[in-house]
C-alpha cells in the first residue's frame, strides 16, 4: 500500500539550501549549531530504541488502537512505568499489519463474506508486504521481538514489463529493456562526447573516465557501441546461453532498436527499484507480515483489550475519558480513564466519532480524505511462473488495470500451490474495483493477468480481494492530507491530554515506519508533558 | 569462484550473422530449419529432465569423481538403466560444492590444518555460493531432489563502494554512486539532447520519450537537471529522512559532482548485478551449498565409493579398466571394469593419471591450466555490518586485496555470531594469499577489512581461508582454456569409451550449472554410442 505515494518531489531543501536558511535567520551560531547536528544526523530519523525516562508515579496512558502505531506506544510507555491500557476494535492486533490464512473469514464493509481457502501454509498479505532495508524503525523491533525477516525480492530480471500498446500486448523479459535502455543511453551519450558536445563541461581526464564508466555502465563494445553481441546477451539473455559439452558456445541474440525502444514506454519501469523504499534489500518476515504484530500484541498480553468500539473522546484539565462499546459483553456502554492518551484511530474512523479536539486539529481530522487501493492474492494449483517461466519472486508490471503481479518470495520451487499479489492498484482502478463484488473482482484478475500468464484460468485455484475502502477499521488505504505543508503540525501537535499517531501523521504515509517513527515522536512529547505537569 | 570469468566480449554471432552463415554455406531449406529450431530455443540449453531412454542391457558406466558433474550423470544413467559404480577420491560427495562447518577438518596441500570453530549453524562455502536464476539446471536439480533455497542479496544499496584513491579512503554507499551516475549521464544526455545534438538520430517523438525516459532513469527534476533535492535523495539517501511527528519533513543531502564522481572510479562497479551469473534474483541453498551436493549423494546411496585413488584408467575395444587405491581399505589396489566411463576429474588431476586417451583429448588434459581464487570465511561475535551499519547481506567492493566483502544472506538480526566472505580474490592476490599459513590469510584479511570496517578486529572469533591451488582434489579453482575455440570439440569429444565432463568443459567455467550441463551433453552422447554399440 506504498508504492502509491513515494512521490519525488523537489520541495524540501537541500542541506546548503537550510543551512544558509539557518544562517540567515538566526545568525552564525544558530547556524554551526546545525551543522554540527546535522553531522551526527542518522539517515533515519530511528536512530536506536527510545529512552524515556521513569514515568511520573500512577500516570495512565490510554492507547486507542492496536495498529502498529498503538502497539508501539504502549509498549514503550509500560516500560517507562506507565500504567498502560489498550483499546482495540477488532479482535486481534495490528490493523492494516495485516495476513489472512486458511481459514480465516473477512467481512468487508456491505456486508461480503470471504472465506480464505488456501492450501495449509499460504498465506496473503492485504496491507502492507515489505520491510525495506532504511526502516530502521520496524526492522529493530523485529530484532528486539525476534521476529523473522526473509529477503524479498523486489526486482526480477527474469519477470516482465507488459504494455498493451507496445509489441503486439506480448510482455518483455525486464532484463531486455533494462540492459537496452542503458546500452542505448550509453551509446548515446559516447558518441556527443566523441563529438565534442561536451568539451566545455568536462576536462579531458573527465571524458575519459566518462566514456570508461558508458562503457561499463551500458555494456558498450570497445568503440563504445551498444550492438548486438555477448556483451549485450551477458545482460538482457542469449539466444542459446552458454551451456556445456559440444553446443556449449553461445549465440548472441539481438538488441531492440532505440525507437522500439523509446516508443514502448516501457522504460518508465526502469526506477521503481531505485527509490529508497522499494530498493534491494527489502525484507518479509516469514510466515506473513502480522507476525509483527503477533510479536507485539504478544508481549503486551492482557494490556490490549480486543473488540471494544470508542463512541466518545473528551477530556478534561485532569484527565482523558473515553467511552466505548463493549462488543464483547453485549455492546455494554463502558468509561475508561486515564492522564493522559495516544489516539491512532484513522482520522477516516475518528472523524465519526464524538471528541472535544481543539479546532485546528479538529479541521485536520474531518478534512483528511483516506485514499484507496485494491490488492488481490490469488492461490494456484502450482507455480507455474516458476515451473514454466522461471520467475521467482519479484513483480511483473503492466498498464492493465491489475498494474502489477507480485511473486511470492518464499516456499521457491515448492510443489503445493502457490499464492501471487494478482492485482495491486490505486485511484481509479481501486475505486471501479471496490465497487465489484469480490468474486468478480478475482476473476476480472484473472482475465487481466492471463494477457500475461495464459496459464492463470486453468490453474486457479481460490482468491480473496481485498479493497480498502471497505475495509471497515480504516475505510481506506492511508491517508492522505488536503495542505499538508499549512495543516501538518496541527495535526501532529498534542491536543492537551491527548496526541495523535499513525502514518497519517508521517511523511512515511502508507508505511508502517511512518506509523512507528509518528508514535515514538509522540509519546516523547507526552512523556515531556507529563513529566513537566507532575514536576509542577 | 564464478565472477573472475564472467567476461563480457563479442566473440559469438549474433543471430542474424549466425543465420547468414547458415544461410551461405547450407542454403535456404537448411536456414529455416535453423530458424525453426532457433524459434524453440530456450534461453538456457536446459530444458527440462533428461529422457536417455532405455540403456542397454546389463551395460556398466564407471564414473569417476562425484562432484556435480559425476553424480548428475550417476544419477541420469542410473535412471536409464545403467548399471553404475561412481568412484570417489574424498570421504565425501561434492568436490568444489563445499561447505564448512563447525567442527570440520580441512588439510590443504602443504599439509596445514583448519579446525573450523564456527558457533552451531553457522558455515562457510569456499566454493560456489551463489546460485543465479538463469541455471535452470541446478535449479530443477534443486527442485526434484528437496533442497530448500533462498534469496541471496546480491546487490545491497546500502553496501559500500571504497577505493584506496577516492574519498580519503572512506568507503560509500553504493545507492550513492549508483544514483548520482545515473543521474549525471541523464542530466548530461537530456543537454545535449535539448541542444540539438541528437536531432540527426532521433525524431520528435523519440527525442520526447529520450528525455522522459532519462528523467525517471535519472531522478531528474521537472527541467531534467540532476540536483541536490528530494528526487535524488529519493534513491541516494537524505541528510534527515522521511520520518514522523514533528520533525517528519525530509532535509534533502548534496549530490556528487560529476568530476568527483568520475575521477573516484568507482562506477566501476555498477555493472556487477547486472551480468546474467550475477543479477537478481539469485539463491543459495539453505544451510550450506553442499545441501545440493548430499541431496544427490543421498539419492545415489551406495553406488558412490569414498576414498578410492583412481591411478590408472585404460580402455580397449572390449571395455574400460579403471585402477583405484583403495584409500579406505590400507591403500589396496583395486581393478574396476565397465563399458563405458564418465571422467569428471579436474584435468588439473587428470593430467597426473595414467591414462591412454587419445592424442587430441591428451593435448587438452596437459595444456588446461587452473586458475587460483582465495577466499576467506571470518566469524564475527556479533553481526555489526547488521547492527552498525544496516548491511544485510549483499556485497561491498574495493579495490584492497581483499577485492569484497559478502555479507551473509541468511539468519538476518540473529544475535548470535555471523559469518561472512571477508575475501574473494583471484590471480595474483590469490597466488600471495596461497604462499602464506592459513592464520596468516585470516589476519591480513582482517587488516584489510578494518579499513571498512573498524569493527573487525575487536569483533573477531575464528576464520578459515581456503586457496584453491592448494585445494587436494582440484589443485586449482577452475579450468582455463590455452586456446579455447581451437581445443574446445578435441576436450569435449568422447573417445572411444570414455567421455569427459565438468565446468572445465563448458562456456559456463566454475560454475556448477557448466559441470551439470557439461555432464548432460556428456552423457547423452554416451548413451548414443552405448546404443548404436548395443544395436549393431
Amino acid at each position: 500500500m506504498e508504492d502509491a505515494v513515494d512521490v519525488e518531489e523537489n520541495k524540501s531543501p537541500t542541506r546548503r539550501e537550510f543551512l544558509s536558511m539557518v544562517g540567515a535567520f538566526g545568525g552564525a551560531a544558530v547556524m554551526y549549531q546545525a551543522m554540527g547536528m546535522m553531522g551526527l544526523a542518522q539517515a533515519s530519523p530511528y536512530s536506536g530504541p527510545i529512552k524515556l525516562g521513569q514515568a511520573p508515579a500512577g500516570a495512565k496512558v490510554l492507547v486507542l488502537g492496536a495498529g502498529i502505531a498503538g502497539m508501539v506506544a504502549a509498549m514503550e510507555l509500560r516500560d517507562a512505568g506507565y500504567e498502560v491500557e489498550v483499546i482495540e476494535y477488532r479482535g486481534v492486533a495490528g490493523g492494516r499489519c495485516w495476513t489472512l490464512r486458511s481459514g480465516d473469514t473477512y467481512e468487508e464493509l456491505g456486508g461480503a463474506v470471504q472465506k480464505v481457502d488456501f492450501a495449509e501454509g499460504n498465506y496473503f498479505n492485504p496491507g502492507p508486504w515489505r520491510v525495506p532495508y532504511n526502516h530502521y524503525g520496524i526492522i529493530d523491533y523485529c530484532r528486539r521481538l525476534d521476529v523473522e525477516l526473509e529477503a524479498l525480492i523486489q526486482i526480477n530480471n527474469m519477470a516482465y514489463v507488459h504494455s498493451t500498446k507496445a509489441f503486439d500486448g506480448k510482455p518483455v523479459r525486464y532484463r531486455e529493456i533494462n540492459t537496452d535502455f542503458r546500452g542505448h543511453i550509453s551509446d548515446l551519450l559516447s558518441k556527443v562526447t566523441n563529438q565534442g558536445a561536451l568539451d566545455e563541461i568536462l576536462s579531458e581526464e573527465d571524458k575519459t573516465s566518462l566514456l570508461a564508466g558508458l562503457r561499463t555502465f551500458g555494456a558498450l563494445n570497445a568503440d563504445n557501441e551498444y550492438v548486438s553481441g555477448n556483451n549485450a546477451s551477458g545482460r538482457r539473455g542469449y539466444e542459446r546461453a552458454p551451456g556445456g559439452g559440444v553446443d556449449g558456445a553461445p549465440i548472441a541474440n539481438e538488441v531492440m532498436d532505440l525507437s522500439t525502444l523509446l516508443s514502448s514506454g516501457l522504460w518508465s519501469r526502469l526506477a521503481t527499484s531505485e527509490t529508497l523504499n522499494s530498493s534491494m534489500p527489502i525484507f518479509q518476515p516469514k510466515g506473513g507480515m502480522d507476525m509483527i504484530a503477533r510479536a507485539m500484541a504478544a508481549n503486551l498480553g492482557d494490556l490490549v483489550k480486543y473488540e471494544k468500539k470508542v463512541t466518545k473522546i473528551s477530556q478534561s484539565e485532569d484527565g482523558v475519558e473515553v467511552i466505548y462499546q463493549d462488543m464483547a459483553n453485549g455492546d455494554a456502554e463502558v468509561t475508561t480513564t486515564a492522564d493522559y492518551c495516544v489516539c491512532t484511530i484513522p482520522f477516516s474512523i475518528l472523524s465519526q466519532i464524538d471528541h472535544d479536539f481543539a479546532r485546528p486539529l479538529t479541521n485536520v481530522i474531518s478534512s483528511m480524505s483516506y485514499n484507496s487501493s485494491i490488492k488481490v492474492g490469488l492461490e494456484f494449483n502450482r507455480r507455474f511462473w516458476e515451473e514454466d517461466e522461471h520467475i521467482f519472486g519479484g513483480t511483473t508490471y503492466t498498464d492493465l488495470p491489475i498494474s502489477q503481479i507480485s511473486y511470492p518470495s518464499n516456499d521457491y520451487l515448492s510443489k503445493k500451490p502457490g499464492v501471487l499479489l494478482g492485482c495491486y492498484s490505486w485511484g481509479a482502478t481501486a475505486y471501479q474495483f471496490s465497487s465489484m463484488e469480490p468474486a468478480e473482482r478475482i476473476s476480472r484478475s484473472l482475465d487481466f493477468g492471463s494477457q500475461i500468464h495464459p496459464q492463470m484460468k486453468q490453474e486457479f485455484k481460490s482468491g480473496v480481494a481485498v479493497a480498502w475502502h471497505r475495509v471497515p477499521w480504516t475505510l481506506g488505504c492511508y491517508g492522505a492530507w488536503q495542505d499538508k505543508e499549512a495543516q501538518y503540525q496541527d495535526g501532529v501537535a498534542m491536543d492537551r491530554r491527548i496526541v495523535c499517531a499513525g502514518e497519517h501523521l508521517s511523511y512515511l504515509p502508507a508505511w508502517m515506519e511512518g506509523a512507528l517513527l509518528s508514535s515514538l515522536d509522540a509519546i516523547s512529547r507526552l512523556h515531556e508533558t507529563a513529566t513537566n505537569a507532575a514536576g509542577k
